[in-house]
């Protein structure tokens, strides 16, 4: 058996990329959400994202919530951006950790945002040149690592090549999204393999989907590669843009719920994250896909 | 990284563990789901329980459901039984490799059928005999291998002595249950640990729940210690009894799609055994918890 990490950084992502898939809930109940989830021992937050209201209406009101949300001191809060305009103003509200996201898959990037991959790439080093004079540190999203819903398989090499390229315009860290749950083992060893070849230094962070079932495997073939930082998103919230009625993000406290009985920390309270899970499934008002929220934890003993 | 087997032996236990933990259904129901099976590719299917009527009414009318499905000859076909009267009724009925239960865990077993495990085990001996004195082979099923919903964790030296048991009883196969879904990692590697030490020849299956999340990745620890028999349910056919909502049985199709995917054979058509899933949706009339059901397998793209 290889050594596995003694510890993990999770960063919750429910309060963006699980809320901005859900219908529009009140800012209030944002602000709720992640003053929970700060108080979960959670060493990350992706709190909310400065994008054009019209795209993404969930997101609108993300200055009001960012303004509104308790700051704990031992959290790092994240937004994410998607243009100059993003980033200017995740800038003016404050925040020092900021991501961009391009997509791996050409057809995947034309339909989000009606331009190529290599465009985009043109347009993140200007980001990352923008973020790094403000003091910000600046991540890159490749989305559609591990497959595309429309091209299918996406070459490794191709993946791997898209960081040497971010790397090489400066990004601070990059991570690998599993858009529509395409990661198996398999997928996880090969980009892992092909990027680590290549840029054995840079910090990586993995964020799957649970769609099929496989998200737990993935982050455990993940940790045989030494990799420590994951998103996972509160219930899972977010569902799957892509399959009605499918599981989207996998859950933190799935994933938290697994790391400790394996022995590895991530400084999470699993009781009050169970909390915050139940308070998602209130704000957003419907059941969403946990099996640990569902039936307890393994320690939770039924009585005899 | 680990070697992994190449090929994997799944025995669906739908008709049987799925059925027997789904509201009734008609048998002729049950045959056309045995039979959809049986045209999959699968090997091995677990059928039907000779119980008592009263106990678990979804299995009074195993006599007539096996009578009435076809059997395929690439299809080795189990029954499992409680006692001596119903290990008669599955050999009078044709069955060849029978499967009876103990639990690991004291009060589990008290809590099932009133006796203590060590009482239990006498009862299997004499099972043993019964079966191998009628030319049929014996599995013993060790449920709540990796945890009990009761006593909590199950020392595996616990569960490795009453593998050496029943191995000296003369069983042909030993299964683990994840009787509640409390397997993680760690726990499969403990098990198997303890157990292959001192019993490095007998034939194991491993039986997983997906109670919380950890089924895939569960069945990946255990693919690194050369495990290559898994029991799985259709659809994930099954619910959890001990937390109304909550997945039971891990799914027929998330194991198959994971293991196609890493290049690991099972015999299985993957779109047969979807057309099975939806059957078994259709049949038990609710949504069962199959992400491959739901999303598709990650091979089927999207129009663009």
């Amino acid at each position: 058996m290889t050594q596995l990490p003694d510890s993990v950084s999770i960063r919750e992502v429910g309060p963006r990329d699980g809320l901005q898939n859900e219908d529009p809930i009140p800012a209030d109940a944002k602000v709720r959400l992640i003053d929970a989830l700060s108080a979960t021992g959670v060493r990350r937050i992706e709190a909310v994202s400065f994008v054009h209201p019209k795209a993404i209406p969930q997101m609108a009101d993300a200055d009001e919530v960012w303004a509104r949300a308790q700051r704990n001191e031992n959290v790092r809060y994240s937004a994410l951006v998607p243009n100059t305009r993003g980033a200017q103003r995740a800038l003016a509200a404050g925040f020092t950790e900021i991501e961009v996201v391009v997509s791996a898959s050409d057809t995947h990037n034309r339909r989000n945002v009606n331009r190529s991959t290599a465009e985009s790439l043109d347009d993140i080093a200007g980001l990352i040149a923008l973020l790094h004079g403000s003091g910000a540190i600046a991540e890159v999203i490749i989305s559609t690592s591990f497959g595309c819903p429309y091209e299918g398989d996406i070459d490794p090499a191709r993946v791997a090549q898209i960081v040497d390229r971010v790397v090489a315009d400066g990004a601070d860290r990059v991570a690998f999204g599993d858009t529509t749950g395409m990661a198996t083992p398999r997928r996880v060893r090969e980009l892992l393999t092909a990027v680590r070849d290549r840029q054995p230094e840079i910090p990586l962070l993995l964020h799957f989907h649970n769609t099929r079932g496989t998200a737990l495997a993935n982050i455990l073939t993940a940790l045989e590669f030494g990799i420590t930082e994951y998103d996972a998103s509160v219930a899972g919230l977010g569902g799957c843009p892509y399959a009605p009625g499918a599981s989207g993000n996998v859950a933190t406290e799935e994933v938290v719920h697994m790391l400790h009985d394996m022995g590895i920390d991530t400084g999470i309270d699993l009781d009050a994250l169970l909390d915050a899970a139940a308070l998602a499934e209130e704000l957003v008002g419907r059941e969403l896909p946990s099996g640990v929220l569902r039936a307890g934890p393994r320690t939770r003993l039924t009585a005899s």
